[in-house]
């Protein structure tokens, strides 16, 4: 007995019906949004990750040499694979690009609730778009994918930052802009320190530490784009500032809030500037989703990062991006009870007797091609009474074929209703009531 | 720049569409036979597959030491991990089972024509059910996916042997069974040498084999269920054998032949006892699929195997399966012209200027929360000439807002007819539309 791997997950039938359930709220939003799905491969060259994802990243990747002596890696992320896909052949695509993925992803972490060793990833980027509309458009698919299992403004936020403001706040106060990822990783963590420590890495780098933190725990303190403005304006006084870098970056932060406001989802939005994102290529808006409890992880996470693609050799291509992850969504949705529950159920079971087993499996087949799910006993012999048993957990109508008569008896198990009818006309009668149920769409309705 | 690996694949939009439009006819056939989906880890300790798969498989994985020192691979099938997922649980199960998954697979072979390093499989398999209409529903089930694609009677057929049969003329002949997977594996690759090689071969195992050749080469030659009578007859009487043996099993194969008759399979069934399968694990009725024209390998392979999850340390469970690997599906349906063009359109276009921007961003959020895939340019300031020829590629409705006026233009373009409505009419026009649409339902239509 050969047990799975720690960090790693079996999906039995029931649980796999959960997972395409997500993955199929995903697609079908993705395609409401005018984004078509790519994929990549699982194993990539090692240097495809230690040249384009995170240190952290980089220590925890499953990688090995192959048979040919190649160094491997299982991808821990999807990004640095689509913006080779959209590099190498940007000149022959259809620009702007909406493009999603459902994809398996691997770290190496200690397995822990929220996180796993292995994890599917939902990503949706827009490439060639530098508008902050298109930002908008990302971050408006995003609650709309969470929307649609369920998901409202009272149980999650997006919390809106802006890595471009940081740096013009960082130049502004006279900090050499080759300090700004140092800064930004020390903001990242800036919740876990005391304030003396936080001045003494920033004095350690040569910078004025005091006012430097000051500033810093002021602007994180700041949720609205109001605020913003004040903060800035001053800013600007009592540096000399007249660059025009601030009034151009907070106009671009209004068009973006604006457009969120236009689709009606401003209740999710805090801009909230302690968000600064991990990963070393964002270069403007960042944004995390959360759920309002603050229990859990992350939802999602993403942002804009304009020159990935630039720097790996290809032409310079605009890009914005989030990604949300499963293991974290999943435990929100079942703790609210917005799973459905899988119901095993073919339409039809058909039971027979010895005799009528020709017509039987003949019909079977015709349903099945047709499109009804049919299903019945494997068993050689099995008593009709033991038949039905089986089939009432099992189907939404029964089929009942004796003594090789062409009229066979169907009951509508939900309604415990019988129907005699010939068995030609059973695929057009199945037909028919299909239709009936189908002239009532469901059509998805979505509470904000 | 950092290229794929050799044998991987990067799946483009239109790929992307063609791999999952095949995914889907397989998960609604599968659903339609009243199989459930499942899934397993990719990556598993190296000793699942070094008990469970064939040498040649063992040979070609992808293994490695992961940062935990554990001895891992990526799975080469995904027999091993269901029989564990079986095994561990069957009796919380309710049974007989019929599982399916889709799941990509990782061997390192040389890559060439319908072969690569990562390929997806599709596995059918009924656990639990000895009898032979349990082979009959798998075989009956490959063959209707295959049917839902396109494919017919004379693009291919099932070359179906038996393992026991072959298990029983040896022990006839009086063959020690421990020689039984050495004689089969001479089998296999009987055509590639000549008789005296053969001969000389099951000489050297110490058996008779100018007379064990010969008998093997007459009963490959065989076709249908009475010529193998005629044969079993005469090697009986031949050999004073009075087991039983022989009609027990002539018995077992005529009723998967006459299930599969029912179904009006027929023309898909070739016997042919060429076929034995390279895995150690069969234990019963074998079974290929193939290309009429002979040109591609197989398009699926799979039989019986009763004993891998007993032997695995579980119970004893009956279990019969296939696989369907999906690249030379893939090419085979290219060939043969039957996969789908890409259709990148959305239903609906919104064009704008700047005075509806409000209203657009409002009417667009909700009209994609209620099903319909709606696009829009994310430049600004984009000119409605601009939009509207952007439009005309990407959709197939075009809505058009102008001056902020409540009413809208809605172009059909396919049509080229214009509509002037409301705008709150919007989505249920749009409704309307698509019930229309509904309500000539396209059943699938399959030709045998």
């Amino acid at each position: 007995m050969v047990e799975i791997l720690p960090g790693f997950r079996e999906f039995y039938p029931e649980n796999c019906f959960i997972r395409n359930f997500i993955f199929e709220k995903v697609r079908q939003m993705c395609h409401n949004f005018g984004f078509v799905e790519y994929d990549a491969p699982i194993l990539e060259s090692l240097e495809l990750f230690t040249e384009k994802s995170g240190e952290e990243i980089v220590s925890q990747l499953f990688s090995f040499s192959d048979r040919g002596g190649r160094s491997v890696a299982l991808r821990p992320e999807m990004t640095p694979a689509v913006a080779r896909m959209i590099g190498s052949k940007i000149n022959a695509l259809k620009r702007p690009l909406k493009w999603f993925s459902i994809e398996e992803n691997f770290r190496y972490e200690r397995p822990q609730r929220g996180r796993l060793r292995s994890f599917y990833q939902f990503n949706i980027d827009i490439f060639d778009e530098p508008d902050a509309t298109a930002d908008g458009e990302i971050i408006a698919l995003a609650i709309a994918i969470l929307q649609s299992l369920g998901l409202c403004a009272v149980d999650f936020h997006v919390r809106l930052s802006d890595r471009q403001l940081w740096s013009i706040l960082l130049q502004v106060l006279g900090v050499p802009e080759n300090l700004n990822l140092e800064i930004l990783s020390i903001i990242d963590k800036i919740e876990k320190e005391t304030p003396e420590e936080i001045i003494r890495k920033l004095n350690a780098l040569g910078t004025n530490g005091g006012l430097l933190r000051e500033k810093i725990q002021t602007l994180m303190t700041l949720h609205t784009l109001d605020d913003l403005q004040i903060f800035f304006d001053q800013l600007s006084k009592s540096q000399n500032d007249s660059s025009g870098a601030i009034p151009a970056r907070l106009q671009q932060m209004e068009i973006l809030m604006t457009s969120l406001k236009h689709m009606g989802l401003q209740d999710f939005i805090t801009v909230d500037f302690s968000i600064v994102r991990g990963l070393a290529y964002y270069t403007g808006f960042v944004f995390e989703f959360f759920e309002r409890s603050g229990k859990s992880r992350a939802l999602a996470g993403g942002g804009r990062y304009d020159q990935l693609i630039g720097k790996s050799g290809y032409p310079s291509t605009a890009a914005v991006g989030l990604a949300i992850g499963d293991v974290t969504l999943t435990n929100v949705l079942q703790e609210k009870n917005l799973l459905p529950s899988f119901d095993q159920k073919c339409d039809l079971f058909i039971i027979f007797d010895e005799i009528s087993k020709p017509f039987v499996r003949e019909d079977i087949h015709k349903l099945r091609l047709a499109g009804f799910s049919v299903t019945h006993t494997l068993k050689e012999n099995f008593t009709l009474d033991r038949q039905f048993k089986q089939a009432l957990q099992r189907a939404h109508w029964i089929a009942s074929y004796r003594e090789g008569k062409e009229l066979v008896t169907l009951r509508d198990v939900s309604y415990g209703k019988d129907f005699s009818i010939p068995r030609q006309n059973l695929l057009t009668f199945l037909r028919e009531k299909e239709l009936e149920r189908r002239e009532k769409p469901t059509l998805p309705t979505v509470v904000k």
